[in-house]
């Protein structure tokens, strides 16, 4: 049967699972003991298969980001590591986190490598080149197509917060805020204006999601600007990094974040669990296994606390 | 000693060598009688061996695209390519044209790839994270960091030619044009508007090029925005995509974007190139090389004719 992206996440959140777990596994902070084979790659390996283990039961998704497995080797580590989700627990969505954004035809090699190749379920995305670049990425139906729009990072702002003028029909089937758009044409009285990051929102919500597999980033490290951006894209899923190393507040993430299913969100939490052994005075490196499931689960449960479901 | 990006780059723009010879050499477009041996990937690197023979002596750099790269073997083969010129062309900067753009520290494994990995001299990285996310590249003082502005595909215009406001100070400072500016005063009293992609430039050449080792890339597809460009990022030199296969006009090209020294243009030619076998009556398959040599000499050769230097 086909993996189809958007089913394998309705039933995770439909499940109440909306821990997305980041294999951002840096091979220079795996604990010490999988190190001293001399192979670091079978190291990486073992590591993602011990943390897959320990977290597959709550886990909503999984995200290893390509920066990490970018050697040959590595490479075939993460193909294996897909695999072997898909084994133990194949109702859990892959996102790959690539960031790709390359023009027409040349993101077909990019379609190639991270659905054919490594076998992922998603894929994050650039927003740049436009609709038309991306069309490779858009047009794999069963796939998820992450589109960047708010990202975590401290000078996130420098261009997503440019404002940029809609015309005043446009912003309101984009669901851009009201008062906002008063204030706006207060200043402003030909054209309203919106940060960028809510136009490019709008236009994968109305315009790129044409097989209903778009999602969107937005930082969890940025609240009020999620709750504009939830506001825009209706229901559709929003993955949201930040949470954990970066310092994003988890409650306000999930009070901005939910959808009308009180559901769409893809809280992810990459180097807080799967290196919370760094920091754990329960369980060390030789056990790092049991902080990450600790840590996540600690989340996992942090999370359906708030939204009012019973503890797992 | 080691090697320097904008130190390459200016020898052979100052020896009148603009050419950058696109090795996006796609397994499925080389001549058969190299896949008749049953691996493709042997034949992709031989394929590139010849192309570099073939064209070394009149290039002004090489720029193979990740994409046609992107299998396991296919990395073992860029990094070789990349060895090969370095090898038989020294003095040809080479530009790995993988458009990334992550955050922070994720950047840092990227870094590792291209430029110790693959040992090139230079990327494309897209610019929506801002200048703070991409500091692991702009850090690399040695290499050359070439930042997306205008792309060359037809649905460029999506978010890259939104309208964003500058104050009159800002705009001046960037040299944004002195007459649009009047004009889009008398529209809008209060702030000046320019489209994205120049507001980028502008902040590329005066906020990202601390290290002086910044380009930005203009699709040679719009020369009316090249001429823009150009105005406001002053010498610095452009990334110019889309001679060839996607209709760009070389003359076109020439007058909009060279600099002061009528240099300053690194003009990209990849399929026309590198498979101009496939439309020519001269050489066919079974001398693929020589075909890519006449095309790209050709091109060489207009341009040296419209900058008034003297023939190749």
């Amino acid at each position: 049967m086909t993996r189809n992206f958007m089913q394998l996440l309705q039933a995770q959140q439909a499940a109440g699972n909306f821990v997305c777990v980041g294999l951002d596994s840096d091979i220079t902070k795996l604990p010490e003991h999988l190190l001293k084979t001399g192979k670091p790659h079978a190291a990486q390996e073992d590591f993602n298969r011990a943390i897959i283990d320990a977290t597959c039961d709550f886990a909503g998704a999984y995200k290893p980001n390509l920066a990490f497995y970018s050697t040959k080797k590595g490479k075939e580590v993460l193909r294996r590591t897909i695999g072997y989700i898909q084994k133990v627990a194949p109702g859990k969505p892959v996102i790959l986190d690539a960031k790709q954004g390359d023009i027409g035809n040349t993101n077909d090699g990019y379609v190639a490598d991270d659905f054919d190749y490594y076998d992922a379920d998603a894929v994050t995305v650039h927003n740049y080149m436009g609709m038309e670049a991306m069309s490779p990425f858009l047009n794999q139906s069963d796939k998820g197509i992450i589109v960047l729009c708010r990202t975590s990072n401290p000078g996130a702002g420098e261009f997503q917060d440019l404002p940029v003028p809609v015309n005043y029909k446009t912003a309101v089937e984009m669901s851009f805020d009201q008062a906002e758009l008063a204030y706006l044409n207060g200043l402003n009285e030909r054209y309203p204006t919106v940060p960028l990051y809510q136009f490019i929102a709008g236009s994968v919500a109305h315009r790129w999601n044409y097989n209903d597999n778009c999602c969107v980033v937005v930082g969890a490290t940025a609240p009020s600007e999620l709750a504009v951006v939830r506001r825009i894209v209706g229901d559709m899923p929003i993955l949201l990094p930040g949470i954990g190393a970066q310092g994003g507040n988890l409650e306000a993430t999930i009070d901005a974040g939910r959808n009308s299913l009180g559901q769409g969100m893809i809280i992810n939490n990459s180097r807080g669990i799967i290196f919370a052994y760094q920091k754990d005075e329960e369980f060390g490196a030789a056990q790092f296994q049991m902080a990450a499931r600790k840590a996540g689960l600690a989340m996992h449960n942090a999370i359906r606390t708030h939204l009012g479901l019973e503890l797992t």
